[in-house]
């Protein structure tokens, strides 16, 4: 696990830090917001596979166009709500992290979270 | 009325009711303005099921979040499209048939298509 | 045509073309659905102006940028709300009377109504 | 300035800090990320103002519905651009600032700045 080395490396010796002394889990939350949140996320993703199989179903069974169009808003509204919150662990987590550490990375990360925003906000 | 085509046909004898007397499937291909389309949108809602499989996927092998992000923004964006593409056939056929009867049931379908565009506005 | 009321007015004479031979005003009326509320629509996108201006002053005081954003929210959405109403009457008139005429013209009504809202989704 | 005693010795031996030394300005410019664009984001918001103004015109003058349409689309467009860089300005510093310091207000912030990208994405 090379890739955590500069990392474990980064905290050492940062007192206010509100991450914890490093380990493997810690990596992960340390690095992906999600993580500690992950079966609450693959059981949403997975209700949301099951609305598109819904849709197709409906499709299938020439279900009325407006009806199939309402789930389809179903749908989507459920993903986007999947985004926010993976997009809110990520600025408690990843961004938190950058921003702590100081530097251009905490700023690289700001941007690059606002443009995955303006991504979100024109789909 | 020859620009009506096919449509001309169901219209005879069906003086006030917006259903035909005629068979289930033309009025199953009257009523539902996808039904032609029917395989490619199920094609295109397979994909999108890929798609959020492939979410499930990413966030069980603890992806970056802002690549979910991106990826939960192409899943949107191809849900929309259909979205879209239904509605043009929707009115390209389900209003349009109210329309050329004409009465009270073709307003309620402009104003059920309008609802439907805010809610995909919204969503 | 009975429920075409008005607009069988505008008709008489007018057996083919989409645009009657009547004067300026009567075909403004028939080719825009919004033209009857017209001071309604007026009145909300001066109130939309007055949000944006208010955003300035906001900027200008230095208002907290969460704020600032909830205000955004709320010009957009009352944005949107005006074209769902503008689209609804597009249907309702421009389209429900190029479907009436039936030919080409109506298909092409219908896929510029799709590709309008589909912007909308996208905006 | 007792709000800001706090931080400046937060930033005492921060040399990488993007916050100069205090002065009331610095307040202000710590408190709104967008300060320091002020007068690029009122003329992006005047513009916006200007496209709504022509909305009106449009509508005083019987502009085709469709046409409308496509600028409240590019107004709307406008608009949530603004937004997204006010978010990215306002992640930059005010949500930065919280998260230097630590303790339960970083984790407002974020939960904050996550609840007015939901509405964005909604509007």
């Amino acid at each position: 696990m090379p890739v955590r080395g500069l990392q474990s490396t980064i905290q050492v010796g940062n007192t206010s830090a509100n991450l914890p002394a490093a380990s493997g889990d810690v990596y992960r939350r340390s690095m992906h917001g999600y993580t500690q949140d992950k079966d609450a996320y693959l059981k949403r993703l997975r209700r949301v596979e099951g609305q598109v199989r819904g849709l197709q179903r409906m499709v299938e069974e020439d279900t009325y166009c407006i009806d199939v169009l309402t789930q389809i808003s179903a749908a989507t509204r459920a993903l986007q709500a999947v985004a926010v919150g993976l997009l809110e662990d990520h600025l408690g987590h990843c961004v938190t992290q950058a921003i702590e550490q100081g530097g251009p990375e905490a700023q690289a990360k700001v941007k690059e979270a606002a443009e995955a925003v303006s991504r979100l906000v024109r789909s």
